[in-house]
C-alpha cells in the first residue's frame, strides 16, 4: 500500500482529518514534570494517550527534541517507537540537501526512526526530494506556502504570473509516481489554499495554521479538503498541547482534540452534502 | 567580535580558505574501522588532526551523524566539542522552520552544540531565519545558489528577469543588521557566482561544489572570493575525506588538503596582484 493508500485509510477508519502536532517546548511544560530529566517524552506521552482517539496521524517537530541534544534525540527514538499503530506517524523536520545527504537524512527518519511521513524544503530541487520518496509505503509532504509572515518573501513571487509556491505544487504533482508526495498548505492563504487544491487532485495536504480559532478552521476544511471531503490533515499544536499548563493539561488537550475533529467532521459533511449530486 | 569579522580574521591569520567538509558515510569507512562502534566519530577525528593546519573551516554535516541515531547525536556533541579553536565551526545542517521552531534549533545548534554558524534554507522567509541571526557573534549562511542538478528547478526561476537566487541574497543583504550573514554559493554555475559576488559586497560566500578538479576550483576562488581575495571559504568534502580508502586515509586528506590550500592561495595572489593599482 502506498503511503497516500495508507493516509486515505486511516482518515476514513478513523473518520478524522485531526493531525495533533507535538512541538514540547519545555519551558512551556506544567512545572511538576519540567524538571524531570525526560519531560518532554513523559508530556508527549499523556498527550498522545489523550487525544489518540481523536487523531488521524501525530506529528513530531524535530526541533524541541534537538533543543535537549543527544538525550532528546534519544526521546525521539523512544517517542517514534511507542506512537499508536493506527495512526499516521509524521515527522516534522523540514530537511532536504543534495542527494547524498537527502539520502541520509531518509534513511535516519523513515527508515531509523520508522515515522510513515516527513516534511520537506523543496528549496534545493527534485534531486534533493526524490531520496524521501523511494519507498511507496513512506512519504514526503513538501513545503509548498507555509502559514508563516515570511511566506510572501519568496513563496509568492510570480513567474510569468504565476507564484512560485504554485510552481512548487505542480513539480510535486509530477514526483508523485509512487504516490506517496503531499503538500504543505497553510490555513492562513485561504484563496491561495483553494488555487493549490485545484492544482493538485490526488495529493494530500498538510495544513498548519489552524489555532482553536473556529472561523480559520472552517476555512481550511472547506477549501483544503477533496470532493469527497478527505485528502488533508488539520494540524493543530500549541492549541491542544498548551489548552491548559496546569496538571490538567492531557485532559484539557483530549478535550480540545475531541471539540477539533467533531467542528472538523461537521464542515466536512456540510461541504459533501452540498456537493452531493441531487 | 561579530561572527563576519571573526571569518575573516580566521581567514587572515591561518592564511587559508579551506573548508574541510565532514561527511562521515559509515558504509565508506576504511574496514578496520567501520565496524568500530564509534567509527564515524574516530575517523572524523583523525580527518581532523591531518587538515587542521590547512583549514579555515571544518564544516560538520548532520545527516551523516542522524543516520547513526541517538548514538550519532552524542557523536556529534563530542566532536563539536573538540573542534579546533583556531577555525571557523559550521554545521551543515540546512534547517529553518516558523519562527518558534527556528528558535530551537538555533539554540540546539548555535547555543548547545555551540557551533560559530549553520547553514540555514530561505524558502520559509524572514522570520525563520531571523532566529539564527540574533547572536552577532554567531552567523547563519543562507543558502543562495546551490551546487547540485535541483537547484535550476525553483531557484534559477525568474521574476521580471531576475532570478530567484538573486532575489533571495538581496534580502540577505537587508538582513545582515549584525554583520553574520554569508550565503551559500555553488561553485558549478561560475557566472552566477559572479553575479551573487558582485550584488552582495561584504557578504561571505560557503562555496561547495569544488572537487579535486583544478579547474572548477581556479574559477570558484576568482568569481568567489572579495577583491582582496578573502570573503570566501572553499568547501571541499568527499574530495579530502574519501582521498584515499585505505589505512592513510589520514594521510592522504593532509596532503589532499595542503594541496587545495596552496592551489586556492596561488589564485588569490595571482588575482590580488592583478588587481593592485599600478
Amino acid at each position: 500500500m502506498t503511503f497516500n493508500q495508507r493516509l486515505a485509510e486511516t482518515i476514513s477508519k478513523k473518520n478524522s482529518l485531526l493531525c495533533v502536532g507535538l512541538d514540547p517546548d519545555l519551558r512551556r511544560l506544567p512545572d511538576y514534570l519540567r524538571h524531570e530529566a525526560n519531560a518532554i517524552l513523559l508530556f508527549c506521552r499523556e498527550i498522545i494517550a489523550a487525544t489518540k482517539a481523536s487523531a488521524a496521524a501525530f506529528k513530531i517537530n524535530f526541533a524541541f527534541f534537538e533543543a535537549e541534544g543527544s538525550a532528546g534525540w534519544e526521546m525521539l527514538e523512544q517517542l517514534a517507537a511507542e506512537l499508536p499503530a493506527d495512526v499516521v506517524k509524521i515527522a516534522d523536520a523540514k530537511r532536504a540537501d543534495i542527494g547524498n545527504t537527502s539520502e541520509r537524512y531518509a534513511h535516519a527518519i523513515l527508515n531509523r526512526l520508522d515515522f510513515d511521513a516527513v516534511t520537506v524544503n523543496p528549496y534545493l530541487g527534485k534531486d534533493s526530494v526524490e531520496p524521501f520518496l523511494q519507498w511507496p509505503a513512506k512519504g514526503a509532504f513538501v513545503l509548498c506556502l507555509t502559514s508563516n509572515p515570511g511566506s510572501v518573501d519568496f513563496q509568492q513571487i510570480k513567474s510569468q504570473g504565476e507564484p512560485l509556491y504554485k510552481t512548487v505544487a505542480k513539480q510535486v504533482m509530477a514526483w508523485n509516481k509512487n504516490n506517496n508526495c503531499g503538500l504543505v498548505v497553510g490555513a492562513t492563504h485561504p484563496s491561495d489554499l483553494q488555487n493549490v487544491r485545484e492544482l493538485t487532485p490526488g495529493l494530500p495536504f498538510l495544513i498548519p495554521g489552524v489555532g482553536a480559532q473556529g472561523g480559520g478552521l472552517e476555512t481550511a476544511v472547506k477549501l483544503g479538503t477533496d470532493t469527497a471531503g478527505g485528502g488533508a490533515l488539520i494540524n493543530s499544536s500549541r492549541g491542544i498541547i498548551y489548552k491548559s499548563s496546569g496538571t490538567d493539561f492531557a485532559e484539557a488537550a483530549a478535550l480540545q482534540a475531541q471539540r477539533l475533529s467533531r467542528k472538523i467532521n461537521q464542515v466536512r459533511q456540510a461541504k459533501t452534502f452540498k456537493s452531493t449530486p441531487k
